[in-house]
């Protein structure tokens, strides 16, 4: 069974960046079958690269190398490291960018072994500072894929960087929360999740002066160009417009206050 | 020899969707190799997909599996519904998205089998209200890729969804058509196709007011910046400016008239 | 081990014209892998092209096939090509588009054979005349990942189309060049490298009456919003805004005059 590898990064896709890094791991592993998850990442958003590679994780099979760039201290002090979650691998910068599937490891009580990449056999023979995904990242990636194992790619750690996630918080009528994500259809992405508010179907929402009545279970329910709310594919709270955009219809952005109540 | 999968969407590139349903596929077919054919299509519009599969679909060998997911539908009581025409597989939703190739397989007498996907044990084990793509026609996919047959995906259906493609008509001194797709360089495919017009070189089109005398052989006949009439490599009519864009030339979009006398 | 095929077009990702592609080499090739380097190169842009896949194919392994196409000339008297330089193999129009891929052969000395794609038993058995990339190219491609050697796909020829390459010039007190492409984050990579300029870490670079001074590591060693001159990751010196896009910040375009003294 070919190993998978999946990449997300901010580099766009008009460079090649992303080329190169395929360049290398097929230079290593032949075999592996490689998924592009995003390149299209908002310039060093690590929130964002954070909450793309937790969501699409969980449907990749056991022994999928998840490899994640958005980089900005590429070059710096920061360490590049890869990790183990239960049965996946994480490899990237140490800046928070698993927070989100750390976080998901902790709950469900996954094991969790991490390194620091440092030893040089496993990276490409010169590093360039400023693009360590294809000079460290991408072959160390490779080379778990191809068989090593991870403690031979550098020294176990535990200390890693999180980032700081804002979690929805109780009000005397509901939730308050906020905007996470805005996706490619304009519908936005909650904090609020269905573990928070359980089955409300009558609950208000309130954002950016608008209020949306109820919770539909899917957009084809109301007309298109109606404001609903709706439990996404992962379980989050969804503002959408039907056929529509709800970041312009609202003009919001992540960070914008979202309060439910019921 | 691997299965091949190919996928068209309207779900963007950036936020992971896709990458999601390549997870799940090689979940369940590891060695599939996955063609992406568009996840740009314009939001829910299905008739944009039925062209872009049907275009790209002929230069796929036999026995690939083509996932397309533009649903506005998703979640309701619309079909998700699994095809074979001739020697090729069709996965998506029961909304028209595969008029053109159902419409191809009927001109050219290939067997038409459909099923409704009804089986569960074929899906993900957890189906969302609003990502069929992920639960149901990535599943559905690889499992006809891993072997399963048609018919085990669901129950036997004739009755499909069709939509209204818009055909050429006579006139008095010529065709009468309409603009259907504008492609990435802002080349105008016209529903007016080698078929209707058949040789006529020194032919006349008129469209938003212009008219453009002649249809050449390719692009390189004239110099950058002329307003050309040629066929594409679907044998459509195209109208193009050398070295530029004809839509943004003649400010049209999809369903603007065109008619040639000749 | 399977064979690799890359991919650079123009063709954008929204039309269905890649995946096309993907399925005739897949057709002839079933285990090939294929990476796509670029399907944004602006149009026409053979430079653009040129830069793109010279920088991603170092990365790529020993019998890999580079596919370009930017095609203004298709159709008309522009020869298709295939190339074998080292250890490589480069496929598409004669129009320049492997001037630096063939600079590069030259100046390591490797061994450098072409023909032009004179056989039509290797292309696709109908040619559009305005798709060679799908009718000649990907399955000339094709060909040589299933075997078929490279004398077998037309007559050996030597006088290929070379760009000019805008080189740098001394200058009393430095060097002066130009930038040479613009990338995702903004990013501008000038025609000057690492070889012409040496270790001048307190040179002076002007640009669009802006000076920077320094040539600093990385990014991280400097704040968001500092405009910083560094090396990329091909040595080329590139002017960049941390955490922003110098080509908004300085309104710049490919072309750009760049002066450094040192």
């Amino acid at each position: 069974m070919p190993a998978i590898i999946s990449l997300t990064t901010d580099f766009g896709l008009k460079d090649g960046n992303v080329g190169a890094m395929k360049g290398v791991i097929w230079s290593i592993a032949p075999h592996v079958q490689i998924a592009d998850l995003s390149h299209l990442i908002n310039p060093q958003n690590v929130h964002e690269a954070a909450l793309v590679v937790a969501r699409a994780a969980p449907y990749f099979p056991d022994g999928t190398i998840h490899v994640v760039v958005v980089d900005p201290g590429v070059g710096t002090e920061r360490r590049a490291i890869a990790l183990r979650l239960g049965q996946q691998y994480f490899v990237g910068p140490d800046n928070g960018v698993f927070t989100r599937v750390l976080k998901r490891a902790a709950s469900q009580g996954w094991p969790v072994q991490a390194v620091h990449l440092t030893r040089p056999e496993y990276w490409l023979p010169r590093v360039s500072a400023v693009f360590h995904g294809r000079d460290i990242f991408a072959p160390a990636a490779a080379h778990l894929a191809a068989g090593a194992p991870l403690e031979a790619l550098g020294e176990a750690i535990g200390d890693l960087i999180l980032l700081p996630l804002p979690e929805p918080q109780r009000t005397p009528s509901g939730w308050r929360g906020e905007v996470l994500h805005v996706d490619h259809f304009g519908n936005l992405t909650c904090s609020i999740r269905r573990e928070h508010l359980g089955e409300h179907p009558d609950a208000t929402i309130r954002i950016a002066g608008v209020k949306i009545h109820g919770i539909v279970g899917t957009f084809g329910e109301r007309p298109p160009g109606e404001l609903v709310a709706l439990y996404g594919s992962s379980e989050d709270l969804i503002l959408a417009v039907v056929a529509g955009s709800a970041a312009q219809r609202l003009n919001v952005k992540p960070g914008e206050i979202v309060e439910v109540d019921y």
